[in-house]
C-alpha cells in the first residue's frame, strides 16, 4: 500500500528530504500564527467574561450577585477536565518503556494546538453570532474545546509510538474538524443529548484512532515487539494517569450538564458506574490468566469503562443501580477486549492498537450512545416530572413535541452517525497522512518503533553511559 | 496461633486447593452483584440530585437560583478527598521497591468496592427514610462514603506486603460495617462532631489496623527484610502521594462542616497545623539521624500528621496560633514514632506495621479526638455568639440543654469509642480473615511477602532480561 | 570571594564545627516557636472564617446565602495554586538524576515554613487593623501566602543543588519579607494591578534567585557535571510538576482577581496563552537541535512562559488573540534563553542557573509586567465601560482621577521596581548567605553538588547493594 502513494511523494518532492527539524517547526508556526489570526478576526468574550458586558447583564437579568456568572458553576469541573487532557491522557501513554517522552510530550503538544482549532470549529458551528460574525467565549467553550480535543488523543492512544509528531498534529486537526461536524449533526440536527460525549467523543474517536491505524498499518512491526510493553516504573507513571482519569471523570460526564440538579447528578451516577466497572475488571483480569495474576493493562483501562459508557446517560434518570449494572458489564466487556480483542484485530484486521482504544473507548462509547437511547426512550413524566422532562431533553422550540421514544430513536441514530464519522474520517484522514505526509518524515520510519525518537534526552545518556545496552534496558 | 484454626481450615476445606484464580473474580463478582441488588432495593436520588424533586424543591423552599443547591458548595472539596483516598493513599503506599502495583493497585480495588458498601451502611445508618424505606444520596453521601473507606485504607498500611487481596476485600467489607456502627455511636447517640474524622476515622482506622497485623503476625518476616524497603524512584512515587493528602486536607477536614464560615475555618486551621507539622517533622527526622540526614518515610507521613490531629477541632474556634501547636506537637510526636515506637512495636508487641499507621493515624488521630474535646469543653458564647454556639456544636432537638463542658466530656468518650472499636473490632477481623480466609490464599504464603505477587507484569519482565538478579534489583 | 568573609566565619566560629544534625532542626524550632508567638499576638478569622462574624456580617449586608461567603469564590482557584506550589513547583525540580528528593523536599520544607512567614508580612503590610492590631485572615490571605512563597521557590531553582536547607531556609526568610516590601510598594503606592503577579512574583523571584546564585558563584562546579543532569525517569517526574504547573496556571492568575468577569476572563487569557507558548517552545526547541529532536528541558519549562507572561495583563482586555501573541512570543524568548542566553549568563556572568528560572521567570516576567502597562495604557471607556474601567483598575479613593495612560506609566514603574528588588535583595541576601550562614554547611560544601546528601535512603541503598557504581548511575 505504501507504493500506491508514490506519486504523491513525487509531487511533494520537496519534502523528501527535508526533516522533523524544519517540518516540526515549519507546522507549528504556521499554525500558531494562523491561530492568532483567526481568533483575532472571530474570537471574543461573551457577557459573562466581558467587563462591560458583565456589568450591563448583571443589570439587565436583575442579578445581584457575582456568584451566578456560570463561571462558578463550571470551574471547578473545567479544571477536573483540564487535569484529565493532560495528565489523564498524557500519563497514561507513558507506559510504554522507551515511548514515555512522546507519550506525554506529544499528547502535550496536539492538545495545546487542538483546543484552538475547537474554539474557532465550534464557534462556528455552535454559537457564531450571525449579527456581528463573532463568536463569543466563555468557560463552558473552554471544557467543550478540551472535550473536542479529547477525540483526537483518543485516536492518539492506537497510534503510539507508530507516528511522527507532524503526522500526529495533522490526525488532529482532521479530528477536530470532524469532530466539529459530527457534534453539530448529532447535538444540533438529531437534537442529541450527549453531556460527557460516549458518542460524540469516545465512540467517535476510538473507531477515528482505529481506521488511521489500519490504513497506517506496518506489516514488521513484530520486529520491535520488545519495545512495546512496559517497565516497572513506567507502569506505575501509567497508573497515575489512569487514576486522574478515574477519579475526575464524574467531572467530565458533568461539566456542561444543567445547572443544579443535572451537574449533581451526573457526578453520582459516573461515580457508581466507575466503581462497578473495578471490581468486574479486576475479577476479569484474574480469571484471564493462568495463575489468577492481574495485569496492569486491565487495571489501568478497563477500570476506566464505566465512565465512558455514562457519557450519555449519566445526566438522565437511570437510577444508582441502573449506574452500577452498566459499569458492571463494561468492565467485563472492556477486559475481555484486551484479553481476546486486540490480538484478534492484530492477526485478523491489521490494526495495531498500542493502547486498546478499541476496548476503552470504541466499544464502551457505543455501548455509552445505547444506554443513553434506552434510558431516554424509558422516560416518563412520573419521574421526571413535566417541567423536568422538558429540561433534560431540551423539548423546546423545533423539539417541544417530540417524544422520548423518538428522542431514543435519535439518540441510536446519533451513536451510528458517529461510528460512522470515525470510521470513514479515519479512513480518509488516514490515507492523507501516509500519501502526503508519510514522506516528510522517512527518516522516522527508518528507527525503531516505540521508542522516543524525538526527544533528545535519551541520546544524551546512551553516550554518558557509554554503554547503549544498559540504557536500552534501563529506561 | 496458626494451627489454632487448623480445623477451621478444614471446614473450608475446598479452599485449601483454591487459589486467587478462582477466589478473587467470585469475591468482587458476588460482591458487586450484591451491592446491584442492595443499591436496587435501598438507593434513591436525594431531592438536590433528582430532577423531578429538585424543581419541587426550589418551588417550596423559595430558591431561584440552583447555585444553591448544596453539589456547589461540596462538590470541589469532594473532588480533593477523592483525589486524596486514590491518589494520596495509593500512591503513599507504592515507596516498597517490589510492591508498588499492589501498593495502589489493590488500594484502588478495595476503595472502589468499600465505598459501594459505605453508601449502604452509612444510608441504613443515617439516611434511611423510616417511611419509603429508602437511602436518598447527595453529594455529601459520596463524601462521606470516601471518608469511611478511608478507614480500611488506613489498615492496609499496617498489612502491605503482607495480605492477598481477597482478605484484604474481607478486611474493608467489615471495617466499613464497623465504621457505620462507630460513627452512628460516636455523632448520632453521643453527639460528638467529627468533621474530618480524627476519631471516627483516624484513630478507629489506625487501630483496627493494628490489631489485625497483630492477629497476622508472621514471624518470619525479617526474612524478607531486604525487600522491605523502597528504591530511589519508589520514594518519589510515594511522595505524589505525600504532598497530595497534604494539600488537600483541608479539603478533607472542610468538605462536611457546614456551609459559609464552618468550611472557611476548617479549611485555615488544617492549612496552619499542616505547615506547622512539617517543620517539625523535618527537625526531628534531622536530630534523630547520626550525621543529620532526613528520612524520606518521615518526610513522607509526620508532615501529615498535623492534618489528622486537626480532624475534629478544625471546625472549632481553635484560633490560628492554637492550629499551629497542635501541628507543632503532632509532628513532634509523629516522627518520634517512626524512631523509636514502631520498631519498638514490632519488637516487643509483635505488631508489624509496615507504613507506620500507628504514627501518623492512630496516635495523631486519638490526639485529635482529645484536642477536640478540650477546644469543646473551653468554647463560650464570647467568642461564638449564641447562635454560633448552637450551629457550631449542632445543640438542638434532644442536645438544646447540653453544656459545652458536657460536650467536652462526650467528644473525649467518642475518642474512646472508636479506639475500643479499632482494637477490638481489629482482633476480631483479623482472627476471622485467619482462620477463613488464610487458607485460600495458602500459595500466597509460600511467595515472599512485600513483592507484587498478584501482578503480572514482573514476571515478564524478568523472562524478558532473563536475569532475575538484575531486575530484582531494578525493579 | 570566600576569604573576605573569614572573619564573619570566625565571629560565628561556633558554628564551624557544627553540622546540619544541630543548625537544621535549630532553626527549625526556633522559627516556628516564632511563628506560634506572632500568630499568637497578631492572627485572628476574618469576618468571613470566623463563626460570630459572619452571622453579624450575614445580617448586617443582608446576606440570605452562604455561598456568598468569600470562600466558594476562591476555594477551587486556592487548592489549584496550592498544587502548584506543592507539586508543580516540587516535582518540576525532581529532574536531577540525584537529587530528586532534596527537589521536592526542600520545595516542601521552605514552602510550609515561608507561607507562615507570609501571611504575617503581607498581613502587617497590607490587613493590619489599626483599632485592633490584629491581622484578619481568610482564604484570599492564603492564596497570597502560598504566591508570595512563590517568589522564593523559584529563587530555589537557580540554586537547585547547591545549596543547604540552612541557607535556603535564610534566602526564603528574607525573600518573603522582601516580597512584602516590594508588593506594598507596587501595589500599594504605585496601585499597580498584578493579580497574577508577572512583577511582584516572577520578575522579583527570577531575580532576586539569580542574584543570589551570583554571588554563591562555586568555579568547580563543572566537576560534578555529570550529575547536574536527568535521567530518563527523573524526566518523567519533572514533567508532573509541568503539567500540574500549565493546567492550573488559569487558577494561578484568577485566584484574586475581581469576582465574575474578573475571574472569567483571566482564565481565559491564560489558558490561550499557555496554549500558544507550548507550540512555538516545541518549534525552536526542535530548531535549536542538529537532527530536530525536542529537548526535554525546553517541553518542561518555556511551554509556562504564556502563563508567567500573562501574569499582570490576564485580568485586562487583553483580548483572546493578544493572549496567543503574548503566549507566541514568549515560547520563542523562553526557549531562546535555555539554548543560548542560559550557557551564556555562566560563561560570562558566572551565574549558574540549574533551573533557567531566567528564560522561564525573569524575562517573561519582566515582559509580563511591560505587556500589562501596555494593554493597561490601551484601555478605554468604549471597552471596558465606565464601571467596569473604574472596577477593574481600581480608580477609587485617591486614585480615582488616574488616567489609563499614567496607570500604565506606573505599571511599568512597577516592573522596574520589581526586578530592582530582586537584583539588590538577592545580591544582599547572596552575601548574607556567604558569610553567615556558609560555615555551618561546611561538610555539604565537601560534598558533591546537585546530589541529595541531605537524605538518608540514597546511602543506605549503596550499602544494600555494596556497589556504589550501580546505584549511582541508577537513581
Amino acid at each position: 500500500m505504501e507504493n500506491c502513494c508514490e506519486g504523491a511523494g513525487n509531487f511533494f518532492g520537496r519534502q523528501k528530504n527535508t526533516n522533523i527539524r524544519v517540518s516540526l517547526p515549519a507546522v507549528c508556526f504556521v499554525w500558531q500564527i494562523a491561530m492568532i489570526i483567526l481568533f483575532g478576526v472571530f474570537i471574543r468574550y461573551n457577557e459573562e467574561s466581558d467587563v462591560r458586558k458583565w456589568i450591563e447583564f448583571k443589570h439587565s437579568h436583575n442579578i445581584t450577585s457575582d456568584i451566578e456568572n456560570d463561571f462558578y458553576f463550571r470551574y471547578p469541573s473545567f479544571q477536573d477536565v483540564h487535569v484529565m487532557i493532560f495528565v489523564g491522557f498524557g500519563f497514561l501513554m507513558t507506559f510504554l518503556k522507551r515511548y514515555s517522552f512522546s507519550g506525554v510530550g506529544f499528547n502535550f503538544l496536539i492538545a495545546a494546538f487542538g483546543l484552538q482549532w475547537a474554539l474557532l470549529m465550534q464557534g462556528w458551528f455552535h454559537s457564531l453570532d450571525p449579527n456581528t460574525g463573532k463568536i463569543y467565549i466563555g468557560v463552558e467553550n473552554l471544557i467543550n474545546a478540551d472535550f473536542c480535543v479529547a477525540g483526537s488523543l483518543i485516536a492518539y492512544g492506537a497510534l503510539l509510538g507508530k507516528v511522527s509528531p507532524v503526522q500526529l498534529m495533522v490526525v488532529t486537526l482532521f479530528g477536530v474538524t470532524l469532530f466539529a461536524v459530527e457534534e453539530y449533526i448529532i447535538l444540533d440536527l438529531l437534537h442529541c443529548r450527549d453531556a460527557g460525549g460516549s458518542m460524540v467523543i469516545h465512540a467517535f474517536g476510538g473507531y477515528y484512532g482505529l481506521a488511521i491505524s489500519w490504513v497506517l498499518y506496518r506489516p514488521n512491526l513484530h520486529q520491535s515487539k520488545r519495545l512495546n510493553g512496559s517497565v516497572y516504573h513506567s507502569d506505575v507513571f501509567a497508573m497515575i494517569g489512569t487514576l486522574f482519569l478515574w477519579m475526575f471523570w464524574p467531572s467530565f460526564n458533568s461539566a456542561i450538564t444543567a445547572h443544579g440538579d443535572g451537574q449533581h447528578r451526573a457526578v453520582i451516577n459516573t461515580y457508581l458506574a466507575l466503581a462497578s466497572s473495578v471490581l468486574t475488571a479486576v475479577a476479569i483480569s484474574s480469571m484471564s490468566q493462568k495463575r489468577g495474576k492481574l495485569d496492569m493493562v486491565h487495571i489501568q483501562n478497563a477500570t476506566l469503562a464505566g465512565g465512558v459508557a455514562m457519557g450519555t446517560a449519566a445526566e438522565f434518570m437511570i437510577t444508582p443501580y441502573g449506574s452500577l449494572i452498566v459499569g458492571f458489564c463494561c468492565g467485563i466487556i472492556s477486559t475481555f477486549g484486551y484479553v481476546f480483542v486486540t490480538p484478534f484485530l492484530e492477526k485478523y484486521f491489521k490494526i495495531q492498537d498500542t493502547c486498546g482504544i478499541h476496548n476503552l473507548h470504541a466499544v464502551p462509547g457505543m455501548l455509552g450512545g445505547f444506554v443513553g437511547a434506552i434510558v431516554a426512550a424509558a422516560a416518563s413524566v412520573e419521574v421526571y416530572g413535566r417541567e423536568g422532562l422538558i429540561e433534560t431533553f431540551a423539548f423546546e422550540g423545533d423539539f417541544a413535541t417530540r417524544s422520548v421514544l423518538t428522542q431514543g430513536g435519535y439518540q441510536a441514530a446519533g451513536t451510528c452517525v458517529a461510528i460512522t464519522f470515525g470510521l470513514v474520517g479515519g479512513a480518509l484522514v488516514g490515507e492523507f497522512v501516509k500519501c502526503f505526509v508519510y514522506y516528510s518524515t522517512k527518516r522516522l520510519r527508518e528507527t525503531v518503533p516505540y521508542k522516543a525518537v524525538c526527544f533528545n534526552n535519551y541520546d544524551k545518556e546512551i553516550q554518558r553511559h557509554g554503554n547503549s545496552n544498559f540504557s536500552v534496558e534501563q529506561s
